[in-house]
């Protein structure tokens, strides 16, 4: 069994909830994957260095400049940020992009309304060298930077990239998605932090957003968690980044998202 | 055969040495490693931020915020674009830091007359990690960091990084350190740069000492050199980093150091 675990940049950001995330996947028994976000410190970075960041429905347009930005923040600071932790704690981490062993293929997103830059959608995942990684030991840490394989990296989201390399995992072994960030779970009234949904199928999905309990940015989320366990993944847990070890082990912690 | 190649600051910042060195690299037939620097751009991006770059005897002072820089520069922006340029010609490249899969452990240079800050030296090479990429016909593009075991990463000279990595992979098999940069060899005239000495043995390297044929920053590149082959490396090519693969092939071909 494989978890790909998800960490969003909200976390990795905050020095106490990233100490207490790295601890709490170091104790994720057996294999496991950790994909992360950062983009509020790419941001911070194009500040300092007067880059204008420009958002469109939540995805950052990527021109040459901040490229160079998130290549740095991606693939750099966050990156060896997380590895370094890791490695303290006795997880043998080891850090990618998509261009790293060509592990994650894309091509760059063609032109509708919007252009989005160096922004790519995912081609192919290379699970064989993942599972190699695995087999080795070796705990795969992957920035969310994809590769068109013509020499151009490609930013992508870390979301797509987690639930993509689940569901490619899933074909060779069995793999589970888990999506930490700073709630314990799906809510059921966003005021009330402990209203978190035990468990959603994909009938509570449609009554829920019916009914708005679902609405905003967990749309997109959920739904690609639903299309994840239509690709083989066994289930996603969506929780609380800091306690991601008892949300895998106790079906109690955290949202359960099942076929 | 190994060969472990060392390519300066120098020619990845300059995009045409950079796209011949890369072209030159590709060519080289058989097992090889890549260890790269990056201290221009360092600096380029550290002026950039208003973060002073204090050298001493040409090493960079690296407090918490050039350590900052450096992860970016090196195990981001220089590390990733030679790992998307190297996968475009179709070499399965993957970048590590020393702190990915515990490659490169180091500790904290301890304070002498100088506190060189967050400065590396080198403990050990995970040089099994290494073999065991090659096996998989991944090549390692090496960047100059390398960590503590402790959470900290730690600034680290590339050129004693490639010759730490030539020493240790020369326990195992063959192996041939190659250091690129921008002339043809070590010249015995700095004013024509056709005047490349073909082989360089210990008395020599006395002779050149005392005759000041050899002098400044080349007198600790070459005994770097020959300390690699006490340990075991089989030879050491002092090279135009865009021929490589010639001088690799062609004893005529740049400066060649031997017992």
């Amino acid at each position: 069994m494989i978890n790909v675990v998800k960490v969003g940049g909200g976390i990795i950001e905050n020095e106490d909830l990233l100490t207490q995330f790295l601890e709490s996947f170091a104790k994720i028994p057996g294999r496991k994957i950790l994909v992360h976000g950062g983009g509020r410190m790419a941001t911070t970075l194009a500040e300092k260095l007067n880059i204008p960041t420009q958002m469109v429905e939540g995805r950052r347009i990527t021109d040459d400049a901040m490229l160079e930005v998130v290549t740095m923040v991606y693939g750099g600071l966050a990156n060896k940020k997380l590895v370094a932790a890791l490695q303290s704690l006795k997880v043998n981490a080891l850090g990618l992009s998509g261009a790293d062993g060509n592990v994650i293929k894309a091509h760059r997103r063609p032109v509708k309304e919007v252009d989005y830059g160096w922004v790519g959608d995912i081609d192919e995942i290379n699970n064989s060298l993942l599972q190699s990684l695995l087999d080795n030991d070796v705990i795969p840490v992957i920035a969310p930077l994809t590769h068109d394989g013509k020499g151009k990296l490609l930013n992508t989201n870390a979301d797509t990239i987690a639930s993509s390399i689940a569901r490619s995992m899933a074909q060779l072994e069995e793999t589970q998605l888990v999506l930490g960030f700073e709630l314990d779970g799906v809510l059921k009234n966003p005021e009330i932090k402990t209203s978190v949904i035990p468990e959603i199928t994909p009938e509570l999905f449609e009554l829920y957003k019916q009914k708005e309990i679902i609405s905003g940015g967990m749309i997109p989320k959920l739904s690609n968690a639903f299309e994840a366990i239509q690709d083989g993944v066994l289930a996603v847990k969506i929780c609380n980044a800091v306690s991601i070890d008892k949300a895998i082990s106790d079906e109690g912690v955290g949202t359960t998202i099942k076929k």
